[in-house]
């Protein structure tokens, strides 16, 4: 008897119908022989509705009771779903993220999961019944508060509590029927991938691809868990995300896929002095802004001075924390001592994935011949052993995708017609 | 420095305008010196809204997952409340039932309190916090489930927290601004008390009166909490509900209030065998049916045949009771030996509530004379202590309590206009 976790994404429980639509599949998958822990977003847009409330009556939203508000929400959808499984004669029992023994550190709208104490789902699984854990929340034990996991947090609670149940699969629900090469809705002729590896799926997820949150891919890849994307609204077995040794034995693609991403902008700081400790200095001051920033590229030039060299130092981040990295840095001009300070909010960034490349000679020429082909202006580039990303206008982007997609020989025959969104 | 605990109905909190509202009194009640507690029913039509999903996905809905569901609704409520408060610049945290120690037994859905363990809001107070508690709720110790306290049982949970935190004053704040002699909306003239007893309290509710929830009326008569019911949306200090010893200050008049009730229906059950037992066979039936009831008139007649005196049993039971009672009664026809069972809806219920009836005779006369005046038939009588009520035809209650009202000079002079609803 296997243990399956299975996580539906808010799409997926959007309205009555849907929710006993997937009440049916948990019941099915119960039938086949297993035992079954099913993790639930909130419906439909409910997080976004309750974030507005938040707004409406406050500028500044205590974290803490944010947390509070935003919880109820996979509240009303697991219990929905526990009736529904329960009204087809199935047997089922629903538990919030503290019921579940989700425990976080203390981070609310951002809290890491510290461990996991299933208890009363194990409990429940031993008695027969299907388990229901509401997503994206749990708890802090030294306060006793509930927590939030942030944006996509069910899927990290997905594969959180099937590492710590040692379930032999995680299967992700949406409203996409897998991974594809790339964003069906900007090249059609996108592949899905039959399997992939949880090094490249976490390369994807990393450059932009929005089919699982990273933090749930780097959870399945440090703790070993399976992962299965798949459509609640299809029988499509969907792309198997390998983790265990398992993976091995697939055949490796040299490129597995192909991902942009709109959302960064990029900062350009010019004549930093070209001594020791000025770029950390910079990049202190970035952190001390609270800024994720992504791909870095460094400049030097030799200055009319030789003995006075400067640098360029060019970095992107996403577009929402420009703004305040902006002011730290124009605040730090004198201090730091460089020339000038631009932004450019008008940059997309375009990657090309796959353990292949581990291996593999030739994707680099593959891919900046095909860009050169294409006409497409490279302003930066930036490469991990597994990826190779460039950042281009962000109106070639599209048009850059396209044209390595087809030169890494990606493109299906037939067009992806059932993707609709990122279902999370 | 006075305790205040405070609870703010569902049409108080009904929106992001009124909670803003509603977060400026509670910060008025603090800065006036004392200590606050405050708590909260979900947002205007949420819980009917949360039933209605639950009835969307099954028709027979199981009761801990029912309970999972509607608590989310004063999760919302008491979320938004404490970020408001927040925003204003005071300090406040919200607490669910369980939160809070609010100890149930295990029966969902109208579950009672069993204790109440409120460390976590004597800690928030002690810190000068303002203690938002989510009303309608608590949790079983055993099963770790979390229950409701069936309908108006925030009303319950105020009560209780002000018991177990020996407030100075629990007040209860709805759209209505206090209790008046009779329902504004069906005698205009109705005038609103400055005090009354907790007996009579108990009466009026128990009688029909929805301004307060029995359960609390009872918690508070029981704990000896004083209890002032006011309007949110105005400024007038309502009506003191005395449970202490200061009450014993007050004038008890004759008849603090009438009220009607037209939920009920009446069942007949004719020619039942007047032998010991009988009765008993019939009312344990009526409870193994699960209903509640009510009056009950029981007239023996002497049958032709001396040896076999007969009688008739007629009771009151709630409307939503009456099918599943018919149906018991209906079987058990042959087992009881019975003649026949019918039952009435179109029935109403007229009662009048006063501490002072025990020392005042006269009240029956008054009673009896007006309604004869108006020409209204009774079909039924019971009596209380401090109440008497009749039964009459449904379509001649309104008149009946209008004529009874002015009998007893509850009239005021000054028609009511604030009366909006009961605000649960």
């Amino acid at each position: 008897m296997a243990l399956i976790v299975q996580k539906y994404g808010g799409s997926s429980v959007g309205d009555a119908e849907k929710i006993k639509h997937v009440a049916k599949r948990v019941i099915a998958t119960q039938k086949a022989g297993n035992k079954v822990v099913v993790v639930v977003s909130a419906m439909g847009d409910t997080t976004d509705e309750l974030l507005d409330l938040a707004n409406q009556v406050t500028d500044n939203p205590s974290p803490r009771e944010l947390d509070m508000l935003l919880t109820s929400g996979e509240r009303i959808s697991m219990a929905l779903l526990s009736l529904a499984i329960n009204s087809l004669g199935a047997k089922s029992r629903s538990f919030t993220g503290s019921q579940a023994g989700i425990i976080t550190d203390e981070v609310h709208g951002n809290a890491r999961i510290a461990e996991v104490t299933p208890g009363r789902i194990q409990e429940a699984l031993d008695e027969g019944d299907i388990a229901i854990v509401a997503g994206f929340q749990g708890f802090n034990r030294e306060s006793k508060d509930i927590t939030t996991l942030g944006r996509g947090g069910s899927d990290t609670t997905a594969v959180a509590l099937a590492a710590a149940l040692n379930a032999d699969l995680c299967e992700i629900y949406s409203d996409v029927d897998g991974v594809y090469t790339a964003d069906p809705r900007q090249i059609p002729s996108a592949r899905k991938l039959d399997s992939i590896d949880v090094e490249s799926m976490l390369e994807l997820a990393a450059a932009g691809a929005k089919i699982l949150h990273i933090r749930a891919v780097e959870f399945a890849r440090r703790h070993g868990v399976d992962l299965r994307v798949r459509s609640t609204f299809s029988e499509d077995p969907g792309t198997i995300v390998f983790a265990t040794n398992n993976g091995e034995h697939m055949e490796e693609s040299v490129v597995s896929g192909v991902a942009t991403d709109k959302g960064q902008s990029k900062i350009l700081i010019e004549g930093i002095p070209d001594q020791p400790g000025k770029a950390a200095e910079v990049f202190t001051l970035v952190a001390e802004a609270g800024a994720n920033i992504d791909m870095i590229v460094q400049n030097t030039a030799t200055g009319v001075d030789v003995e006075a060299k400067i640098s360029d130092i060019s970095f992107t981040l996403p577009k929402g924390d420009r703004a305040k990295v902006m002011a730290a840095l124009e605040a730090a001009q004198g201090s730091i001592g460089f020339k000038n300070v631009e932004f450019d909010d008008e940059i997309g960034k375009l990657s090309v994935v796959g353990a292949g490349m581990r291996t593999h000679s030739g994707v680099s020429a593959t891919l900046f011949g095909a860009l050169a082909k294409a006409g497409i202006n490279i302003e930066m580039i930036s490469t991990s052993e597994i990826r190779i990303s460039v950042v281009t206008d962000i109106n070639q982007v599209d048009d850059a995708a396209r044209a390595v997609h087809s030169a890494f020989e990606l493109d299906s025959d037939i067009e992806a017609t059932v993707y609709a969104g990122t279902g999370r």
